[in-house]
């Protein structure tokens, strides 16, 4: 599938105005070359008020009335959050956390398996899908929004889980006692009928499954939607989903309750909801990696369903910084930029969430920027349509490590993400292009280098074929805790970190705590005047065949590598046995990719420099600049600037939070 | 209604002795010139023991004892505490909070608005009240004891919100959902038979209109026991109750449970706890905002029902502290100093709160400073008793806005209070005496001066009032937040900050996070050696007409002003659009009550400088001195200092924590 | 009784592990000489994995390989963790807490007074320990693990509290009522009937009356299991419990929920588990007073059933320190270590509370110590087993004191544990031997020197028992808050401290918050460069015929007296009213232990020395470098080191965390 121009947009609530300003909104959307709104999830109560009382009619309205000025509509399923008089009727549709059902309220509170729940959602998504499928405004349907599995713990969900356990295991009690470790504190299961609610559970791998089947309940429901709206979409109809990430005020990581990998299959394009920390504070990192892994779910480009306008008020950005978010996502791959969202909302709970337009409808420096950026797109729209993004490294995450980390945490601050972010970061601000996958999903042969944070629960047979990989030439960055439990989060019996010690070239019997202790460089990999504290945790690794690149400063534990490089038949591992500082991982990355041979430009952050190829085979350079004062690129760049029309050559200046986008 | 003197005591609790004591503690009494207690609040246990069992006899025995010996008795109805076997026999008088009834022990745990509680409510205060109303040493009543709503979201109540929502919006349900913006999220409300209950709502508007029906529920109860009780009292016998603050472990600021002003309406007399830092915390502050408000409640004297003698052991006072905050409550209007309590409890939870006497009940430094106390008070009885007090400036509280404003907090520190106390205190410093009152209470035409702190939630015709108060030559003093929303927390559709933009001369499109942003002064008024750093919440202001007083250093903000001043008509405004330091805001006030001509003395803090007419039509002017190191005034004072007794002109030297009182 | 050997092991979870390696384990163990393992505790489910359905098989062979091994085995009761189908079928087994009952997983989650049970766990009891009684590897019991009475207030313990109370006042409604203060707030019960939960009371003296009667309830629970228990084991296999303390991470403290001292009653042996910081952090002082406690319950040996091997990333020992800990143990008395556990386990919640081999069973850093600490033991056997130790000074303690502060804090960061191991620590820095004894417990006259922390709640009588030992000659350190209510926390009439005021020579009227008050030193006892800061807590003391030690340096607080001391008859007291630094502590008690002639030697941490008298009537002295550099002593040493076997005489130099041990 591909796209024959930019998307440039926003979620759109004609239920939630104040009065009727539909005619002024789109006049407004025009003015700023807007050409997509996203429209219909939430507005449940709206379309059916009454059980089985349905009235689309201002749906047809806003559809007629963006049909008639050009704009696409993308319209969502209403599902993610449900009517009053559906939790009135049903109470048993609201989710059941560890015993309570929450009271009703907020959205996303409802049992995604609740039968009941299933019922009048079918029947309102076949009302409206059906409703609107033949409209000529309507290119694509977003099905549900941000789905997770909202904790549930009711008691479908944990029969659900003793069969999905049963089918597991054969029905084999004692092999599911063994692997589980129920022994342990007298948990052991002799009879199906007397498995224990998994509320008040204390054993990890059991806690791991049961997230692992709660995630499965995620890609059955989204699955579920996408057939039910495939028997009406039209063929030129898109079906996405707006996934999201670890939330921290922002998008942070690797989504805890949702298996991106597997709940993508079903749908036609990723789509996404990217926020982000503004002004000062911006870096693009978090445009960048969630652009990489929307990108490697489908191997093509994504659509950016929601990201920030003023947002927040710690979010509003400072003049300039809108444009370059906006060329930031095509950079990464993405064909539809939508801002959440219009118009700022005068009631309830994301009433200071502000969209362009603040609560008084007028034209403010946010849609000032929007209409000077919807030119920009506009302009430029074939040139950076449907990008094509190649990556030599690929980062291997893993939904089942972070749910088991969660479990079984290294730190009491920090989690799987953050081990995640530490090393995406840094290949990010060293301009290294990368995919994001899961070990399901990843061709390692594509790849030169696969970086492998945490890999805590893995099978045997995935590690070995990284041994495979690395032995026939490939190149992998581990860190700590990767390799130490199979599939099962049961610990491995084999000498840590198991069976990847054979290509890492070393092993550990202890570790400790850093508690103030510091790395000793062994090598010239790292300059001795960096930050050189470590946090959280320390494998004390014993050399086989590494070379070490650095230890550890602490004289009890002389003797032992902090991190260690190997060379494994043909290829060779790294592997960071502890969490240093930004800045030592910063010099470990650089010394392996340049060693390795991996693509990347010679420009630092705060200079980002993305590369593609468009639809004229046409070789596209973004360039930006990711901070308040001008910067000159270090490199002579030669080509065509398309945002400015003109020809350069030699080093480029770049304005603070300024693009620069050259066709070579 | 006027006292003859000034009433100097204690609550008094026989009921709590661990051994009869009750002639010893009478001659102690006497030995201080205490000439009031409070008895009988929270003993409803010991009067009715079991269900229908009455025994008045200690009662009695009290009554008659204190009556011998000259000392009045207030009388309070029992029922903040309710008996055991009322919470065993009838479970649903407890309070219910988000759908856990919460279980027996504490006081003020009951549902004000449960039937079963009313009516034995009801029998205990008619037995009780027609048992001691003809009794020679009561004085008057307090009904119940810091009465709120204890969070209640029982069925009752909820039914009866529904209630009151219907009869607001005579049954105009569609009115209903557009006001409080209920599509959103699919909250829409078809059926008064759906509306859920409120303990999951995610609505900020529905959750303030609960609060303020539930504040409605304060008001109910307070007058039926106030009708109640005027069917048994005599006519020279007063009706109070004891109001109290939001609690920050001491009275900070405006009560969100209670609307004092509609909950005083139908008592004679406002009473009140004022609780506050002591030793070398001590400002004086909080008496003096617990004075303002008590005294515009019925532009009266009023009572201080509750104030600490030891407390607890971050608040025994210094040597010298307790006689001056007795009389820095006369100062600010009271004709009562009642401490909490007489003597230190010997179990259970306010052990450590203790009273004037210790638990041995001998003698100590704090006791002797109430002997002290208490004989100058007799000694001055006539020149300080029924002052009147006037104020040019009064401040604008709200209620509503402070309960819309916990819903949409600007800060995750800070809240409605603060801001109130922000500018309260300086106005405190600078001696220039206030009054406190809400939008419903207030006589613009009575002021020169309006200080309007984050008046966040305010209906259109309110805001159109102060307009016309300034176009007329009137002065206000507005915060951030203010006019932001209506009467419904619905934000307006204006350009912000909306109606009252008219009379500022300036508006905003924008508002962001400070994240270290400080102030430029562009005006003399603003010392630039000042605290220019900023916190929470910064509008990024646009001057139509305004003069700009300051402006923000971050160069992205260029342009925008963050404090303006406007003239409007024959009267002028002065608009924060931001929270700055206390400095900067002492120095806007300075300036502003000079240019707009308030009365104020030149001291300073920490001299505080209180004036008042007597009885005698003189003019009173207290001198404080609130630190630890003599003081001496700027100005000349001549007059008769009453409580030496002796003549003053010149500079006024005051000891470390003193008090000087001149009559002229 | 005594024992032919120290006894060297470790737990073993035979259920646990992830294949069968019985054998090699058994080999491992031998190689360090492992000579007792403890089985059995938490391991219901596996040998009761249906209702009725026992299956001892594996037990047996553990038995059968251990014996054959010369192992010796503990066998525990395995009640602490329960079945998952008990839980399903009589789910009224899970412990209620505060009206909610917990869910099925964790262990220590049942009430301990439930009838179903202690039905199931009778039979549980009898079936195994009749199984194994005659097994010649048994040498002993261990009765359930670390009980507690996990927060229980289920209905049954409600009613039985009810009882208790109604038979201590003998039925005495008012008796009951005046003692515990029940009119206030209207919490009389004028009828047992009308008794409420305890879950929601205020009442300081009635909580911890119920934290007494819950006490009780572990006393009677362990009588129960050991009288079942000793209906089986043979004459000469013994009974033990493993008690453990309050719990920060590591052992910091007396117990609240149990209270030791009756609950050893009826055991043979006092057995314990301790916890402590290690590496840098590593001080011994947790090892001192958990043994000091031990070996004063039944005044004999102990057993340290578990101790840390490498336990948790911050607690991995540095070379030599398990040694060392080893060690430290049998110098206070213990006769067995054990470390928890043999093996790190695979799954669920401990997985990296790690043993003495990690999860790989190889050999590594720890188990080499254990090898080498094994083989010192063994060496040295006779003449470290069975040491006899006195003291001539001993900590009162009062688990009644420390629930009462629960309810009536001194400190938002400190407990009552906090004050105890505040003077505890500097005992032990000044190697003066402490026993650790409860009121009911102890024998005044053994002791020169009792030293009372925080004594809050206790008898009149046994603070007259007090007054006449040091009357007669002996000597008390008593801190703040001591003699402050009676034995059901009424606060006492008298002033304050009450009846110890006459031993003291010193009373105060007021307390207060030290809020940045320093000590000034009015002895040479306090050195005045020390850190003088006092937190939390100070009584204005006044003396009457003590000697001022160090007063307060606030002007306000003049002439009132912080730290005093008094002679009283032929004894002597110091009263420490504040919390001042532990380097004033330190001078205190050196000067004061000094003064009355405590035996100490003159060596100071971080060198300890532990003395006592072996079987062979020699005394034996322990040095111990607590520190990561070379130590001398001050003293010349002289007699037999035994460690190294040779004679020693002059200075003895001691490793980085050595030991030496001297025979004379």
């Amino acid at each position: 599938m591909s796209f024959k121009k930019i998307l440039y947009g926003a979620a759109y609530y004609y239920e939630y105005l104040p009065y009727d300003r539909l005619d002024k909104d789109i006049e407004m959307m025009l003015e700023a070359n807007i050409n997509v709104v996203r429209i219909g999830e939430s507005t449940w109560s709206t379309y059916e008020p009454e059980d089985g009382v349905f009235d689309f009619s201002t749906l047809d309205k806003v559809l007629d009335a963006m049909n008639q000025a050009g704009i696409s509509v993308i319209v969502g399923t209403p599902t993610y959050a449900i009517p009053s008089w559906l939790s009135k009727k049903y109470p048993e549709v609201m989710v059941q956390v560890d015993g309570h059902r929450k009271p009703y309220g907020a959205r996303q509170i409802f049992d995604i398996s609740s039968p009941a729940f299933l019922r009048y959602a079918e029947r309102i998504i076949r009302k409206m899908v059906s409703h609107v499928a033949r409209h000529p405004a309507v290119i694509g349907y977003q099905v549900d929004n941000e789905t997770k599995y909202y904790g549930t713990s009711s008691k479908n969900v944990q029969q659900g889980f003793v069969q999905f356990i049963k089918k597991e295991f054969n029905n084999d009690l004692d092999k599911f006692n063994k692997e589980f470790g129920l022994d342990y504190w007298s948990n052991r299961i002799n009879s199906w009928e007397d498995f224990p609610s998994m509320d008040g559970t204390i054993n990890g791998s059991l806690q791991a499954e049961f997230d692992r089947y709660r995630r499965e309940l995620v890609n059955q429901y989204l699955k579920w939607q996408v057939e039910l709206v495939a028997e009406y979409r039209l063929s030129d109809q898109f079906i996405t989903h707006n996934f999201d990430f670890e939330w921290r005020g922002y998008s942070f990581g690797i989504q805890p309750e949702v298996d991106h990998f597997k709940a993508s299959e079903s749908l036609d394009y990723a789509g996404v909801d990217v926020y982000h920390p503004s002004r000062k504070h911006l870096t693009g990192a978090e445009i960048s990696f969630a652009g990489d892994e929307m990108r490697s779910l489908k191997h093509d480009n994504y659509l950016v369903l929601e990201t920030q306008a003023q947002a927040f008020k710690q979010q509003v950005p400072y003049p300039g910084q809108l444009r370059q978010l906006a060329f930031s996502h095509i950079a990464s791959g993405a064909n539809m930029v939508e801002y959440w969202h219009w118009h700022s909302i005068h009631n309830s709970a994301e009433t200071f969430w502000k969209g362009i337009l603040s609560h008084d409808f007028q034209p403010n420096p946010v849609y000032d920027e929007v209409v000077e950026t919807g030119k920009q797109f506009k302009q430029l729209s074939q040139h950076i349509v449907n990008l094509k993004v190649t990556a030599d490294v690929a980062f291997l995450v893993s939904n089942q490590s972070l749910s088991a980390i969660q479990n079984f945490p290294f730190s009491d601050k920090r989690n799987y993400n953050d081990a995640f972010r530490l090393l995406y970061d840094e290949f990010y601000k060293l301009n290294v292009r990368t995919d994001i996958v899961d070990e399901h999903h990843i061709q390692l042969d594509n790849y030169r280098l696969i970086v492998v944070p945490a890999l805590y629960s893995v099978s045997d047979i995935f590690l070995s074929q990284l041994n495979d990989y690395v032995e026939a030439g490939g190149h992998v960055i581990y860190t700590f805790k990767s390799g130490f439990t199979d599939e099962h989060v049961k610990v491995r019996t084999d000498v840590q970190p198991g069976i990847i010690s054979k290509s890492i070239g070393a092993h550990y019997e202890l570790f400790v705590d850093p508690d103030g202790c510091r790395l000793v460089p062994e090598s010239q990999v790292i300059n001795p005047t960096s930050d050189l504290l470590l946090k959280d945790w320390m494998e004390l690794l014993i050399p086989d065949t590494a070379e070490v690149i650095a230890s550890y400063d602490d004289p009890n534990w002389q003797g032992y590598a902090a991190i260690t490089k190997n060379t494994f038949g043909k290829g060779a591992t790294i592997y960071i046995g502890c969490l240093p500082s930004k800045e030592v991982i910063h010099q470990i990355i650089q010394a392996f990719v340049e060693e390795v041979g991996i693509r990347r430009t010679s420009e630092d952050f705060p200079i980002i420099v993305k590369q593609a190829i468009n639809e004229f085979g046409k070789q596209i350079t973004f360039y930006f600049n990711y901070s308040g004062v001008v910067q000159t690129t270090h490199n002579s760049v030669t080509g065509n600037e398309l945002i400015r029309g003109s020809k350069v050559s030699g080093p480029l200046s770049l304005e603070p939070w300024g693009v620069a986008i050259i066709e070579t």
